[in-house]
């Protein structure tokens, strides 16, 4: 392994080019200028090997879901990327080659998202890889998504397909066996989400809560219950499903719990008035993101699944929690 | 150890509050509003246990010198601290009383700051503590201090003493035998850093370029020459020592190369031109900040260790480098 300076030459500075604010990555701090009439979004998540991913995960996919999970928490805010700042501890041994494909992954997704990497940290560790990463977006004060907007009668909407990911976790881990072809479709949605960066800023004037879903839907909603001062009911039968999802909950129908609380979902799920309806399915058709209406919004404390006559399911969902797994 | 969403709002919430988009730490990203004539600066930092810390470092202290680090980089561009975002990854079986006892340490320095927590990230780890923060500050567009604003003819100054952090440290090791009272303080200069944030500020339209000391004199002096393309004499007699370095050195005149290089110092280094000696005296005096005229900015591409006398001395220095440890 290179020293701290040669690594973040080669690999990061790169990445700081056509953002003068950056100072080239050889200064002490990067310089951000807001622009009037727009907020500073920041938001940080941090990753562990053998924790949020696998150790043996090709190291481009790492950086590229480092980055797309924090993408995803602006997006969920309606706001849009800016820059980010990665903070990374390599183990010992880490190989040229391995920091390499991590480098090339943090490029292409600079170059995807349009954000670049004006600073950050890297160092050394005798433990797992450890990578933390501060993204930095911007939107229009006062009118960011979020999870505090939700009051009963609006309809709850999910992006995408959910349950994909938490699937392909098992699959990756060998406690799930499907086709070949579900097989790589549901690691690739474990290994790299795909953050709602157009979407987010969209729903700007449509909905009134968001947040991205990340730890597991029905744990998530939790979060909007609590912070809205609402209920929500969830019919399970309407959750978006991948075709590859729903072959493999029609081999075994326990899966479609993990669907509901697998996590590593990284779309947005929102309230929005009956009124909206209209909008979001024209929004739906022009960015060729699915929106689904799963729910609604009711007067109470805590997330409900019903079935399509509306009687509650007798399991109440629970988010991955990441210290105790359960 | 509780579960993350416990441990945020037990030791975390607290910290955000008064800076209402913070969110009180319950949504996916902070909003953060920057002040018309403003611009944000931003920084961020890694430690990991047994590299930048001792893993039995009371642990007030690593999450104080966690912040201190950081707050350091932002007082050498001469930013006013805004606000930060700690990741935390802690190891599996982390005591309920050591996390108690970080947040403490925590709290103590968001208040005496005034730099509230808006966000982060908390997960486990299989491996050592790795924290890393991210610190927002504010300054006048066009004024930071950069590391590239030095100029021929300049003199270089330095705030406070070096040193002490790196002397501290073998004292911490069992490398450095010193009395009782030199190795208190000596140590203390090592696990809490005195961050210059008072002063940072006040230099600006007085330093032309200036950086913290972090890695070691000699080698952060490099990165000044790299960045302005000039070269830096250190009249090494002039270097600020405390008295307990002093009688360290006075034992054993090797540690004086240790000072130079060793690192942990968290000073300000800037380059004045000639005629700022007087308000550097007045600001100095002013703050009760010692600025020490430690030598001078010359044509060249390095730097250079001179005697009393400017004839260059054998050595030359190189900074504390985080993976060959050389």
């Amino acid at each position: 392994m290179p020293d701290e300076f040669g690594l973040i030459a080669r690999l990061f500075v790169p990445l700081a080019t056509g953002y003068p604010g950056a100072l080239g990555l050889t200064d002490d701090a990067a310089l951000v200028d807001v622009p009037p009439g727009r907020r500073l979004v920041v938001t940080a998540d941090a990753m562990v090997a053998g924790v949020h991913f696998l150790p043996d995960d090709p190291p481009d996919l790492i950086a590229r879901k480092l980055v797309r999970v924090n993408l995803s928490d602006l997006a969920a805010k309606g706001a849009v990327p800016h820059a980010m700042l990665l903070c990374a501890a390599f183990p010992h041994g880490t190989t040229d080659d391995w920091l390499d494909r991590f480098g090339a992954g943090l490029a292409a997704d600079v170059a995807a998202f349009a954000v670049p990497l004006i600073g950050g940290d890297t160092v050394a560790t005798p433990g797992p890889l450890t990578l933390s990463l501060t993204a930095l977006g911007l939107a229009e004060p006062g009118r960011e998504l979020l999870r505090s907007g939700a009051a009963p009668g609006e309809g709850l909407w999910v992006s995408g397909t959910l349950g994909d990911s938490a699937l392909g976790l098992m699959v990756l881990q060998g406690s799930l066996t499907v086709p070949d072809e579900d097989a790589a479709f549901l690691a690739d949605r474990y290994r790299l989400p795909q953050p709602r960066t157009t979407l987010g800023p969209r729903l700007i004037g449509l909905a009134r809560a968001a947040m991205d879903v990340s730890d597991g839907l029905g744990g998530d909603l939790g979060h909007i219950c609590k912070a809205s001062g609402v209920g929500i009911e969830v019919e399970v039968e309407r959750l978006p499903l991948s075709p590859a999802a729903r072959r493999a909950i029609t081999t075994d129908a326990g899966l479609l719990a993990k669907c509901v609380s697998g996590g590593d979902d990284y779309e947005i799920v929102l309230t929005a008035p009956s009124g909206a309806d209209q909008a979001m399915g024209a929004l739906s058709a022009e960015l060729g993101v699915a929106l689904t209406r799963i729910g609604r919004v009711v007067p109470g404390t805590s997330v409900t699944l019903v079935d399509g006559q509306g009687r509650a399911l007798p399991d109440s969902p629970r988010g991955y929690r990441h210290f105790t797994g359960g």
